[in-house]
């Protein structure tokens, strides 16, 4: 494996990642030559997913409960009516949004988000129709089994295959044994029809038990998902405990380990599960020790960076920077950087926008964009 | 000075003010006899004001941005659409909602938030219109000067006098000399127009330099302020420091003190100014040291606890209550009580429903309702 690690900072912040309006933009030299870091909205809170609309706005969540529809020509930003009740608890709240691929023809928006009940709180997937400034016509497609009194590892990326399928992440939940358990829906990597029913496909469909919209499971909080453009590959990354975040090519029916076999240790200090590989279980094409807080995973399709065309870029929190990976045809990775390093951004989302800029939702509340420096 | 003090428990909760859908309702023995406590939602964010709607629905304004809209009859809520980008910070975001006394007529809401520029934040008070499930027509009517780097302090609670006349609130910002300049907008109670506009008969408007919108000055951080019913006085309660929480009857042009004259002491010991009275300054009707961290105040007018008609209730928030003060026709309090002080709630707000119950928004995503038990 080669790697290559470059990205000095030509600029740097007074006070990087702390206060409102620092100096950008900012000068970045990247593997992809010099870039220009601008900051378009601040003052969100804690900005969680984001999706672009065919007309080039943006909708943000905001992981407290609301979702923002902003419009990146003048930096506005407004409130859309329709949210329902989320349950912003701890890890929970508003957390991905994706806009249907005809969104053109039938003006579908999902969310992804977690939901209360009692005292106990699990995923939700739903689709609305936005209308004017309104979501409409909510339909759950998604509720996950069980309910737990836990508030963390809720998972809940959301991606389309563009074939009719909804694929989506649901963590552990807290409750490590369920990501081994086929009658749970914590711990997996979902499938389901885009209404909500269950492909004929499946790979547990057969199974007693078994969840039918399960794709994969031993996840422990996938909370990056994205198609490989070009391939059938569906590519994940989930946080490990202290270390062993991973990076995975997820195939049906498979089971990626998780609390059996894990790179990463207890926040305490000892081994969890039986080691880092075992007969039957997936390894991850790349793991990080220490852990990164992978969150937020696209592959980058567009002109305006040609060095990066086809690779991945995934959102760093923990070590707040943005991670790019170049993958090898055969899903082996052969080179990767970390971008922004040195600028504490805590990077929970990354998208690409309609002129191929990389646009970056930060922790402290930035929506920023990457661009080539002219 | 009468005191007394009653709030027995006769049902505790397990974990209360901690986890979601403890044990409600809850049956609270009060000076007006036994009242139930219904929760009504949960899993908002922060939620820090809240007004009624003519038709009895609910507007709850929840801190990092969201405005939602609750159906007290189903406990549905959702978000609407329409409101501005507010700078979600430390103790700045959505803050109060006010509803125009003739809202039937004009549909007009009014939203106290704060706002970001560059680094700097400040105050901002604005009209809109509610149309359907949307805010529109957006009017700013007050933006605070100066902006300053400090992120705390905002005030921002926001009262109509029924006359055309709209009293707000504005913390010292953390900059505590402003309270006493007349100058800076910051550390006063304020008086405009319901359209922006300055009244005429507003008491500093022939002093040089002087903000005109300024009624009374001396603030450190008012965060409750209600009228009297059947009389011309505004009351306010603010934060003090360590200790000198007050609650002040609020006068045209007068001066209240802070940080000359308080009771509250520095966080790390030290007096503060030039002690607790001194010519000129207003003392206060009432001072809490310890604090209790006073949120939110109203003055019952309802039926459904006769014994509490026309006293005063102010959220409390550090001592995690509902206060509950009794005054004389002269304004001095003759009777306090702290209810439901065992029950951890920091209670944010509070404001009286159509049918006379009391409703509360509990920092830990709760709304509440209090009502007479059968």
């Amino acid at each position: 494996m080669r790697t290559l690690l470059t990205a000095s900072i030509l600029v740097a912040l007074s006070t990087p990642g702390t206060s409102e309006g620092a100096d950008f933009p900012v000068s970045v030299s990247t593997s992809a030559g010099p870039v220009l870091v601008e900051q378009v909205l601040t003052g969100l809170s804690i900005p969680w997913g984001m999706a672009f609309l065919p007309d080039g706005r943006l909708l943000v969540t905001e992981r407290p409960g609301s979702l923002r529809l902003v419009d990146l020509g003048t930096g506005s930003s407004r409130t859309l009516a329709g949210v329902p009740s989320v349950a912003a608890v701890n890890q929970g709240g508003l957390l991905d949004v994706q806009v249907h691929p005809d969104f053109a023809g039938n003006g579908y928006v999902y969310l992804c988000h977690s939901v209360g009940k009692d005292r106990q709180m699990t995923t939700r997937l739903a689709r609305y129709r936005l209308k004017g400034e309104a979501l409409v016509d909510e339909t759950v497609l998604f509720t996950g089994e069980p309910w737990l009194a836990t508030s963390h590892h809720f998972g809940c990326r959301v991606h389309f295959d563009g074939k009719g399928h909804i694929f989506f992440t649901i963590g552990d939940r807290g409750e490590r044994d369920l990501s081994q358990r086929l009658d749970a829906d914590a711990g997996k990597v979902h499938r389901i029809r885009e209404d909500g029913s269950i492909p004929a496909d499946n790979p547990f469909l057969d199974k007693d038990n078994a969840r039918p919209s399960i794709w994969s499971y031993g996840h422990r909080n996938p909370q990056g998902l994205a198609f490989r453009p070009g391939t059938q590959q569906l590519w994940a990354t989930e946080h490990g405990p202290r270390g062993g975040d991973e990076v995975n090519e997820v195939l049906p029916g498979l089971n990626y380990g998780w609390p059996v076999v894990t790179y990463g240790r207890e926040y305490h200090g000892p081994k969890i599960g039986e080691g880092t590989e075992k007969e039957g279980i997936e390894p991850p094409r790349l793991q990080w020790t220490p852990s990164i807080g992978p969150s937020g995973l696209i592959f980058y399709s567009g002109d305006a960076f040609p060095a990066w065309k086809g690779q991945m870029f995934a959102g760093g929190m923990a070590l707040t920077h943005l991670n790019r990976l170049e993958l090898a045809a055969d899903g082996s990775v052969v080179e990767r950087e970390r971008l922004f390093d040195e600028l504490g951004w805590r990077v929970r989302d990354v998208e690409q926008g309609p002129e191929g800029h990389l646009y970056l939702l930060v922790d402290n509340g930035w929506l920023l964009r990457v661009k080539p420096a002219e």
